[in-house]
């Protein structure tokens, strides 16, 4: 079977985010002020699995041995 | 009130990711074949705004005006 998976890959609470600091910045010059901003990295993948558990299990090898390392992000997978 | 707003950033149909094909190499070399892969920016924003229109029409803005440029990335905001 075929699964559509989302993997969202965000920085840990409380890491440093400059990049989501400057769109604050810059959002602010424009006009809109913002309460709080965070920034993430989102993979959208097909994969071929036998069951749903499979492709779960899947997409968190993928995060753990490729898209996150285990210090800084946080990730989150779900298959739709 | 306060709105959190999810916007993504994605790249249009037909545009190359490069990023996105080295991805799936490097998962195929860990023994994860993909069907397809795409990658995506995910931005959440906290918004003050009187009313949920408003939270959208800033959202839209910032996408418009900052976080996308019109040519390459498609975008989509979602208030929640």
């Amino acid at each position: 079977m075929q699964f559509d998976v989302i993997i969202t890959i965000a920085l840990k609470e409380g890491m440093l985010d400059p990049e989501a600091r400057a769109i604050r910045n810059a959002l602010e010059h424009l006009g809109i002020p913002t309460l709080s901003l965070s920034t993430a990295r989102r993979f959208r993948l097909g994969l071929e699995a036998p069951t749903r558990e499979e492709a779960e299990a899947r997409a968190r090898e993928c995060c753990v041995r490729l898209l996150a390392n285990p210090v800084i992000p946080r990730y989150e997978s779900e298959v739709a």
